[in-house]
């Protein structure tokens, strides 16, 4: 398994991680399998959208943020995060990727998101590749 | 890796590709191991859910375009396809199913969807199996 | 592929099963790999969240229940379980985590839920490790 470090600079942001990911799976050697993006953490998640607009992670931060408002007087847990934990678990942990030639395979608009939803932070992401 | 082709015939649909799936994983000759279902796409995604009442399908067009609907003036991607991109983040980009005797292993009610939320439009679905 | 059973005992809730899911990793032997915890119920999910704190899974529970409710004129599907349909296509069907030290790989905070939108029921869970 290998660690990224992600630094997030906003309480809620899409951070393009493409490159790093990218740069992993080309160090660890493997041509051919599948790579899994796992986020450890429970206020954050991984997504795959478009990176070529930067406007589109823009509105997923602003529509997520107005579905899933950050004060709802129903809300239990005491941290003041707990839209953060609805989101994560929306967006969801991880995604999985094909790696063909050394490469993980994207569509030609889709890059590799870490989703902040309580930062900014120090976060890590977790990458795992199982040849085949 | 496999490619399938699904052609979607509205903005919004979900498209049943389970036997599309299925046959691509008997022909690739795999009896145990796991399934890749991805799609490349940033206005689009991969589900799994019922198939036997198509009305459940509609249920989920129909509440997923109220609960992040098309107009927002606050959306800044100029495409006017900002609810399909958050859309496709809410949903995720692929799902990933058991292999055994040779096929996907489906709950009773289960079939796999490629959920469009830009269409009409000719999509591309890549399909990876690892055995083991 | 091992099978897990879970009885849940609300209409939604989330019942935190990282316990027996560990468990099952322990007894399969397998030290390295990635492990598939999927869900075959078309009202159910799995997701990765807070299990320190009882109420993160609470406020899950109701903020989509608030966002997706239960009674919309517009659902056609006649089980009134609509919401549960929509909740499983959001949440997703499965999570995928690393294994290392014959362990799944959690962060700090984080437990695996298996997510309840229909109950009470009986649920099964179905695991499968590749290892690599």
């Amino acid at each position: 398994m290998m660690r990224l470090t992600v630094r997030t600079t906003r309480r809620c942001e899409l951070v393009d991680i493409t490159d790093q990911v990218a740069g992993a799976v080309k160090k660890s050697g493997v041509t051919e399998g599948i790579l899994l993006v796992y986020c450890p953490h429970t206020t954050a998640g991984i997504t795959i959208n478009e990176n070529a607009d930067p406007s589109v992670s823009l509105d997923i931060t602003m529509k997520t943020g107005k579905i899933i408002d950050r004060r709802d007087p129903d809300y239990r847990h005491g941290e003041g995060n707990s839209d953060g934990h609805v989101k994560s678990s929306l967006v969801g942990a991880s995604e999985t990727l094909v790696i063909e030639n050394g490469e993980p395979v994207l569509g030609t608009w889709q890059g590799i998101f870490f989703t902040e939803f309580d930062g900014p932070r120090t976060r890590s992401v977790f990458l795992k590749i199982i040849p085949g």
